[in-house]
């Protein structure tokens, strides 16, 4: 029988008696709107662990001021019958106050990490997940936490403030889920119409076209932003945010092309953001 | 027999095992030089827990860049002896490397009560006393932590972030302990030459002259602290940073003294920053 907790103290008490009972414990934090890229978090966890718990929890710290919060897909009942359908143990599902009562005030940044990418248009952010994430860290307690590769960025703030930190829990990253198209999983692609999901196709065009330069042998980024900034010119209907091409380590602007690389790519469809990436092993 | 760890990996799975053993541990996180004040917080942990850990470690990040980091008093090894003689079952003394390993760039910050009293005059202070006390907490595991009431801004931040960060860990403070002339018991005393060790007790006689005329019932702010300044200036060889009289729970200034006041002084005697204060209670 799958348990919806809301309250706080609720879930420290149940965390505590499993780890009293030597089970162990994997966290898939989301902000629900559940798709298939969740799910297969959740079902690592499930192979990995004793008890799995899903957080789901539309954060608002992560949320700028003219961003999406309010109008951030919740189809909290469906999300429920997908992880009841997956057997996971415990939905974590806090009301915005259990989590930030009066006077809250504390916040966690990982201040270099978050100086690139999404970190530029996107500014405190970062600060949002970070201190969301290890609050619920702190609440559940996780021996392993699930995260996908999609939001690159967020995966190596966490994994580093995990360090930093000196957390227990281990960070388990899971490749990006595409749709048969090749679009990336999103709960943000419920906001395009058909039109604007034809033209999201181009986040994958980018990426493979980087993909398909380096692997030829391209060493030069201005060589290889250039060619991507023209596909992306291309397609009339999206404004580029950035095309990166970066240390997958560090996210810092790569001046030659012969180590491992990060293709980040972020744009705007109408008022969907969206982003996609790969690694690209030298 | 009392262990000296410096490895974060050994001192973690010492706690592991003591967790197991369901023993209780007290941590009295210092910066060395232990007085009589870190002594009375190690006997209430001795008191109260099964197993006591004292931290040392000179915090580099709590310092700016003007301040005495480098000269902050260093007697290790009359410290392991206090630290014997009260039967202290660990001292943890991580190395700077250890604690702060190359990439590190997590800070905590709780936001709102850094903006007052040494907040102000010490910008960056309070991270820096934040993130090593979470690491601490995190690295030892604590089921309660001792602080002193001397840092009065630092124990209410603590606390503050304990709260908000959801961590399991009891903060304990504990009273100012003094000098046989009321002169706050601190490490940087060791500083002071015999005149300027005379002039510290202007800290105290500010106090008392706070607390003598709130509780004789004087309500206006502005009529204590003239009174309270024309007492400093007497003292030629200070110079007062701060005297102030604040919410003892939010620390923001008091425009009436009916309510609890924090009298809160900190003044410079050389190039030594000295602090004090008392919770007069309405």
């Amino acid at each position: 029988m799958m348990l919806v907790i809301e309250k706080i103290q609720q879930i420290k008490e149940l965390s505590a008696r499993w780890k009293k009972e030597r089970k162990t414990i994997g966290l898939v934090p989301t902000m629900g709107c559940l798709h298939d890229g969740h799910l297969s978090l959740i079902r690592k966890s499930r192979e990995e662990c004793d008890v799995t718990v899903v957080s789901i929890f539309v954060n608002p710290t992560q949320f700028g001021p003219k961003e999406d919060y309010t109008a951030y897909p919740r189809i909290f009942e469906q999300d429920c019958e997908d992880c009841e359908n997956d057997k996971v143990d415990v939905i974590f599902a806090p009301s915005v106050e259990e989590i930030y009562p009066d006077g809250f005030q504390t916040s966690v940044s990982v201040k270099l990490l978050q100086n690139h990418l999404c970190g530029l248009s996107r500014p405190g952010h970062f600060d949002g997940v970070a201190t969301i994430v290890l609050k619920l860290f702190n609440i559940v307690s996780p021996h392993k936490a699930y995260f996908g590769e999609k939001d690159y960025q967020q995966l190596q703030i966490i994994k580093r403030m995990v360090n930093d930190m000196n957390l227990d829990t281990a960070i388990v990253d899971m490749p990006i889920v595409r749709e048969p198209d090749g679009v990336a999983m999103s709960s943000r692609n419920k906001y395009l119409n058909p039109e604007d999901r034809g033209s999201a196709k181009i986040l994958r065009k980018i990426i493979k076209e980087a993909e398909h330069l380096i692997i030829n042998g391209e060493i030069e980024p201005e060589t290889v932003l250039s060619a991507l900034h023209k596909i992306a010119k291309k397609e009339k209907n999206i404004v580029v945010d950035y095309i990166s091409l970066c240390d997958p380590d560090t996210l810092e602007d790569l001046d030659s092309l012969e180590k491992d690389v990060l293709v980040a790519v972020a744009v705007k469809i109408g008022n969907t953001r969206l982003i996609d990436n790969m690694v690209i092993r030298r």
